[in-house]
């Protein structure tokens, strides 16, 4: 049986009042059901309790609502604690490939997970490093790309003993859950979101290297001048010439809550 | 330790007297090392037991030889006994990709062998069926495409639970060792030979349908109008509209015998 | 002023009475306005003179209607008089890209070409000829692929003094009108329809060739083994191994006769 | 007959002492015939003007000579004065896909061109601007992409009439000379260098929107978030959110110098 649900957080797209008004609604009807509630700052809810970004990290939560795009979802798992479930409730993102639900649908998606009708579906997550500096995990992808824009670098690839060496714009390494966002941009493959695998996929390849497909083992990239590293689409750093960017797999998963069985959930919303 | 290697065939490409030659060389080496030998018709070599390809299926093998291109190697694949490992040594191919050493190094390697110095790379392999009729088992790939060409087919894919349908030319389902064969030549990313999982790329889809990379489960394929289907692009069927051809893992993995550790072995000779 | 219409003939998708309501609609509306009409058969309208296929090449026709999905303008090109201008309904096609209205604005769009509010939209065409054989003018696309499924020829390319030697499973040679259609599908750029120029697209090329966009002049193409020549996607036939197959421009354009000025129509519709 | 060559600039890649060697041997075998020649600064050759970059705009020159990689030859053509012929020599290019000869072949070289053995070949330049201000043209691609490596803009492309809205992070245009450069890398065709035609390749565009070959005539180019200008991947500029970008035929074509007619030039150098 699933386990009871008791301490709900709610996270909404910055700025959009349609994204709140449904985070209120999803309240008020878990209150109801005597489920506590938190409103993750900036967003506020009569009846829920305020918290900031930084303290849910620590909160024992069974259940946290996204509601907003994709962008929403992503940043999302980026500040909840680990492991802890997640239910997307699409509210103006532009396909929201991630969501289970739209807010059209709030009524039936609560009584649904209060009734325990739902499943968990778990998704493989990267994390890059440099030297002793770990960056945040990305759910859908990690692009590294140049910062000049002047000159092409030469981009090293390391995996599981091999090399491969190109001349290239930039580099997107993608999470099956990804493989629907800036990889499938760039001409890439769609990877069934059950699977454990990742895909690379060059930018603007001098040679046209072809995209990879590759198990979840650790890759080492090195471009030849200083890179953007940017997470998700949303957090970017700067790597340094020469400066190797390990990446391998996060050790928690991205947990959604989904309400119904569904394979080729993205290439669908495609 | 490996095990004793007593009994080895030879298959050698059709009409290459190149092929032929590298062949009788590797007997001799094997024979002076009391290996027995067999050469596969139309292949003839002194000192070694001619077999048909019907009689090769009920043999008792250690190893078999493939010397020629690619084409042999996907061949005698399809003929030697299931899970017999395979050596292969290119002659005049293309490129050769599934090759593990070249005709100029048959001394070395044939010593190497004898010496036990080799280990097993295992490769997925497909079957497709329709009705009670299997088909022979793919290496590389499954193509299923119109019969017409002045005709545009309707072709419904079923994968785990979810339907797609696109109209389109035909469809290429790939494993990770022909990824870099008909699948790359449309476009398709390289899989990492040691994955266990499928691409499926369609030919001329009228809306361009992305890529799928899956993982190996049954897939159930239907065109609108009459198919071929083409088996490592070397032996042809017909297939009548609106049947379901089922494509799945073949129980019997393709064993290489390789002397050197190299993991993206294909991606390096593209 | 726009010359003035009396002699009109109407080319319908086969099969279809939707096409055959409509075509008797434009019949009667023209009739109406003393403009005499022809149906050419299967096509019988009342009021409309019978012609075959065959006849219909020396009539004397300011226009033509062809009812039915962009396979029915492809086809009626190939069969009405050289210049005489088409007046494209979509009924029942995909995409209908070549049309210029739809069976729901008969009326308004007989009203507006009876007033003379038209333009003439002239489309290059091209023509193959192997020895002195000359097939049918395209005015979408010219398939050269191999007859054989088990084997990829080396195809020859030459085109204004250079020869371009490539292993492929066959090419496409579209006009800006067919960029949208077979060479699209393919991964094809879009030709801006007003162009006058070429897309050779190749098929499944082993080393992905790319796709070359050139003048309107005299191409060669020639394969290593036995080809199919597709027309438009709809006539085919047989060419010999290492046969030479000329394309150049056809010398009477196609002409559309259009209501709307709008450049990009084809892009719109994909 | 050819005009006789009686002044001659050099330009050579900044830093590389293989070029400016092959420049003093060229400016020699020149001096020797009595041409006047000229080394643009910050390159020194012994017995010829030394000339910076400004002066060189104004100065009466029948020659350029570029010495280095195709980045050498683009930037040789921002600076020397319009229409003024140049010819390129390949030193430490990676593929020198703009130049006629290597440093092997001086001797040669000069000595057919001072006996008038050469022709021109023109070849379309774009320029953009935005408001009043105009950009340096470009012989290879303009390519609009955005600042902000965490938002993906909507950019509107208004054609011939036309406009197309599609969110992407950038996009390249690309003149027939430039399709092997950026375009080629993310995709593109091969355009004939001779046809007068530009191609738009989107980077990353979400929808996967094709690129678009179109006639040579004004495009307007709008972003919604702030976006860098690169002209030839050389000289970058930054443009506010949703200004217009204005790109037209530059006047001047790039005028080269050539010794071999040859077609398909660079697409036997890919």
């Amino acid at each position: 049986m699933a386990p009871s649900i008791r301490n709900v957080a709610m996270i909404t797209k910055i700025g959009s009042s349609e994204a709140e008004a449904a985070a209120s609604k999803v309240a008020r009807l878990l209150n109801k059901s005597k489920v506590k509630t938190y409103a993750v700052l900036p967003l506020k809810i009569k009846g829920s309790v305020s918290v900031t970004p930084e303290e849910l990290k620590d909160a024992k939560l069974d259940l946290v609502f996204a509601i907003g795009g994709d962008g929403t979802t992503l940043r999302a798992f980026r500040i909840i604690p680990c492991r802890a479930p997640l239910f997307s409730i699409n509210s103006g993102g532009h396909r929201g490939i991630l969501s289970e639900a739209d807010v059209g649908t709030i009524d039936e998606v609560v009584a649904a997970i209060l009734a325990g009708k739902y499943f968990y579906d778990s998704r493989t997550r990267i994390q890059a490093s440099a030297g002793r500096k770990a960056f945040p995990p990305a759910l859908n992808d990690i692009l590294v790309t140049r910062v000049s824009l002047t000159r092409t670098p030469l981009v090293s690839i390391r995996l599981m003993g091999d090399e491969i060496k190109q001349r290239m714009d930039g580099i997107v390494v993608s999470t099956p859950t990804g493989s629907t966002g800036h990889s499938f941009s760039i001409g890439g493959p769609v990877l069934h979101e059950g699977m454990s695998c990742l895909i690379l996929s060059p930018l603007a390849s001098v040679n046209r290297m072809p995209q990879l497909v590759i198990p979840v083992e650790e890759i080492t990239i090195q471009s030849t001048y200083e890179s953007h590293l940017i997470i998700d689409g949303q957090e970017t750093f700067r790597i340094e010439a020469d400066r190797s960017i390990r990446i391998s797999r996060f050790p928690d998963d991205a947990v959604f809550l989904r309400l119904q069985k569904k394979g080729m959930r993205q290439l669908a919303k495609l």
